[in-house]
């Protein structure tokens, strides 16, 4: 589906007033994005020291809305998204509601199961992050050319589609509408996964003594740059998906074997592999393969 | 052992005339910067497009010293550096020999049973590279402030030593000396198997759809950069140092597997695993561990 038809509205899509529920460092960004443009946004937090915080950067205004506004804004864990959205949703805080946990499949179906009006929630999740977390962490324009996935279903109405759609297109990002199963099987290969495993190479360095930290490059250093990430929403975060993350993980270990193997074994196998890396990096970055240079022997 | 008492000698360190054989990337950013010291420099690659390449880049001049010259840097992969460094003694190129091969015990072993002289060579490896790969890739500038590790051992001769030290010294590096055995321990950590797998994360990307790759944030972006690195010198690096490798994947394959089974498990198992990352990256960024900041629940 081309978001451009379901996006009919300019600007901020019909949004004029917003509740954003959550000051984490996403929901902090998407409150600064909305002020910047002009949106009267309410903020909320079960921790007021991080809402205060929130406020305290321009965010928004303290508490819940006085009365329905055109949009709430979920952002907490995905351990929790569902049930808040529900909350909200039986508070009647606004006619359309959305939320920006990084897995969908999960809080989707615990939504429906807690009974929730899912013709009046389009889930999302921004492309955008930061080893930071928290409010102070925040930024307003995280998400400026950002893909921002909206999974609606057959019950989404599409006033509700077309209202976080223009919401999201205002804020700078691009919406891109597929299933919560795609979204979940994506994610798990292009974030989930390789956060784990950078944590668990940034996890041999603790306790590393001066000997090893001085001998840590570039290389490590950029492998590991995630691994800075909060433990427990990550911890959230994998447990959500664990079923596409431990599919994902059992490929990974898969060609784990086949370098174990090849390190004393067929040459050949490791250079195949370490090809396929070259490929799929330069498909990442748009970047045609480089030829092989010569290398002096 | 303090570097500074066996460097007693300024600048280049009694370095004159040098050879570098091997034009790869390596080779012509050390020739690049013994050039721009006025090192009167001599490039040789068993390729000779290879060093005429270098040498278009001002690197020095074409072919092997017509007399012994004060050091040779044999820049060449691990598999082949024994031999080489062997062949350059056997022809007398110069006083004092040199490697920059990024794995040490087995490279030396060789060259001991190739009847090096052992006097008169000290194996070293800077801590410096790039994902280019090539004479093309090269920059005089590569070894600023960087490590750059030494492998003497008893029967390396003092002068000889001290006319290594100088050099790394006089390129703007740091010297730091260990035994080969440690160097390949701590950089199958600290490289060699980040780099492995990066390669392995990246190889998930090859023959992804634009689904995929546009869910490809800044996280997998900086994970896999060192994936584009050449695929067969890497095969070499790895399988040169192919036990610690070995130990330890063998480590992170324990990690993971406390992973997987804390997808479904015991949350907490995660989150210390999470945590054991925050710590590692914090020691090697040198920032104290971030204190956990509220996130809405």
């Amino acid at each position: 589906m081309d978001i451009r038809e379901i996006n009919g509205a300019a600007g901020i899509g019909g949004v004029r007033t917003a509740a954003v529920v959550g000051s984490g460092l996403i929901g902090t960004s998407v409150a600064l994005a909305l002020r910047r443009r002009g949106v009267v946004t309410y903020l909320h937090d079960a921790d007021p020291g991080a809402s205060a915080a929130a406020a305290n950067r321009g965010a928004g205004i303290l508490g819940l809305p006085p009365s329905a506004v055109d949009l709430t804004v979920v952002a907490v864990p995905p351990c929790s998204t569902a049930a808040v959205v529900a909350e909200c949703q039986a508070k009647g805080l606004s006619r359309v509601y959305t939320d920006v946990a990084g897995v969908k499949s999960g809080p989707v179906r615990e939504f429906e199961r807690l009974g929730g009006d899912l013709g009046a929630y389009v889930a999302g999740h921004p492309m955008a992050g930061s080893e930071r977390s928290g409010p102070r962490g925040a930024s307003a324009d995280l998400f400026d050319g950002r893909v921002w996935v909206l999974t609606p279903d057959a019950r989404t109405r599409p006033a509700a589609l077309r209202t976080v759609a223009g919401f999201v297109t205002g804020l700078g990002a691009r919406p891109v509408v597929m299933t919560p199963a795609e979204h979940d099987r994506i994610v798990s290969r292009t974030s989930h996964v390789p956060h784990l495993i950078s944590a668990i190479l940034a996890a041999r360095l603790d306790g590393a003594g001066e000997e090893v930290l001085r001998l840590c490059g570039a290389g490590i250093r950029d492998t590991t740059r995630v691994a800075a990430g909060n433990a427990e929403l990550w911890t959230d975060i994998l447990r959500a998906n664990a079923d596409e993350v431990a599919t994902e993980l059992s490929e990974i270990a898969a060609d784990l074997l086949t370098a174990v193997r090849a390190l004393h074994g067929d040459p050949e196998d490791l250079t195949a592999l370490l090809e396929r890396g070259n490929a799929g990096r330069a498909a990442l970055t748009g970047a045609p393969v480089r030829l092989a240079e010569a290398v002096a022997r």
